[in-house]
């Protein structure tokens, strides 16, 4: 029998809502007892509201560290003791760890992101993205592509109230990343987004198009694709949204956003225990389980 | 492999201080897995003065129930919506049930004691028990023994700052159970204690005295000790104190701490969740697994 939570286990967890159908407990969970770990992970609903409430909790029941999920992620980010550099340019957190008390908060949505593209063979450092969308995704992965040496960044978003951040992205990266090139662009704007992907290495979809019950739709015409194009999506359900499939039957190297998700999770996960997370073997794990469950 | 905790697990949770050493968490996680229940159940080291904070936690996470341990049990009376008749009279709780956000306060350490004489195949009812002890487990199951239908309780305590509640005790029976004949005496008076158990039926021990690092030591003189009087103590760890082993000698039918603590514990599971525990299994778990750790 597998060892079981004792008197001395301590709790890892998610906060957000809603948080019931996250796989973040199954996958750490597994890592902890793969690694011999004396920690479990739950998941709490909590709403923006209450999460000033959450983070007193967090201190008074020791709990080590976690993740913070919609639609806490900004909020959370003004309750920590201290940010990470990218969380403190981004203004938001999807990762925390409690030192004995001292709460410091992390974003690593585009760190997965940036690991997703190097497992695909993909550097981001000297290319230029096309990024559409505006939001906690995007933003993050925006950041941190420019801090990890991207060459130019260009953002494109609908004229809805979202814009306003994607131009505010901009200052913020002109400010920290002052080499990098960036702009942001009107989405309605086609022959623009063309004329971009043109002379990008990198497009990303960073929307919620694509996603159940949104799949069978993309923002991009098939025809701006061409074959030494990188397309990524931060959309993991369907695991291969419209989008990856029309640049699949182009030939390009894709990077679904399933990858991005294990790769955040296990950046957050050294965070958590200062090791690597058996990341490949839970991925394997979980195919399996796909399977058995089919 | 077993299934792990998901978004969708409930928590239960042990408060008070320490909490490291309890068994509680092997024995309910144990539990809800023999069970196929999607719940978790983990400690949280809580100070008395945290006890406030504690219970908005509880409700914010939405944690469905749990043990309250010393030194918690009572303040954490004075601070659940609701209390079960038992926990009322004691003023203490040791376990708490969160049905949507409202939490009702019970006290199962009587229950389990009265539960742990009738697996010895004693009944309390119309029984004199003479009780030395005076604290919150002392406390518990005089009143349960009270409420059950025992004829007579004879309570002994040392003179000291526990003395008054030994007192307190006997005016709460005479109150809630009239027919109760009830009396406290100074556990100085060794004649007095003689005399009590001459013409009892069960004698217990409800102090510390006999738990490690004070085993080896009883509070009772063995030639105070016959063949058709049933011992009983509270103390589990030794397994066996030396008051047990005493009556084991003269031939006394026993009832050693061990059952108390489990079955204060079933008595618990049975609120939280509604079903019986897989007491016996777990006690023969638990007893293969020190077997396998010698």
């Amino acid at each position: 029998m597998e060892k079981r939570i004792s008197g001395t286990t301590g709790l890892f967890c998610l906060v957000g809502s809603p948080v019931g159908h996250s796989g973040s407990p199954a996958m750490y969970n597994y890592s902890f007892q793969k690694q011999g770990l004396d920690y479990a992970y739950m998941a709490f609903d909590v709403k923006k509201e209450q999460m000033a409430a959450a983070m007193k909790t967090i201190k008074l029941f020791n709990i080590r560290g976690g993740n913070i999920t919609m639609p806490c992620k900004n909020i959370a980010a003004t309750l920590v003791d201290e940010l990470s550099p990218a969380a403190r340019i981004i203004g938001a957190i999807n990762v925390f760890v409690n030192d004995n008390g001292k709460i410091t908060g992390h974003i690593t949505d585009g760190i997965g992101f940036v690991r997703n593209l190097k497992e695909h063979g993909i550097d981001v450092a000297g290319k230029k993205l096309v990024v559409i969308g505006a939001g906690g995704a995007a933003t993050a992965l925006q950041v941190q592509s420019a801090l990890d040496g991207a060459k130019e960044l260009s953002i494109f978003n609908r004229d809805d109230e979202f814009y306003a951040r994607a131009e505010e992205t901009v200052k913020k990266i002109q400010k920290e990343a002052p080499t990098v090139t960036a702009n942001a662009f009107h989405l309605e704007d086609n022959d623009k987004l063309k004329e971009e992907i043109a002379s990008a290495d990198i497009l990303v979809n960073a929307t919620i198009i694509g996603m159940k019950p949104q799949d069978g739709q993309s923002l991009v015409d098939p025809s701006f694709l061409r074959k030494d194009l990188v397309v990524a999506d931060t959309v993991y359900n369907p695991l291969k949204t419209k989008l990856i499939l029309d640049a699949e039957k182009i030939g390009c190297r894709t990077a679904p956003g399933k990858g991005m998700l294990l790769w955040q999770g296990a950046a957050a996960y050294k965070l958590f225990v200062g090791k690597e997370m058996p990341a490949k073997e839970y991925q394997e794990y979980e195919q399996q389980q796909a399977k058995a469950n089919k």
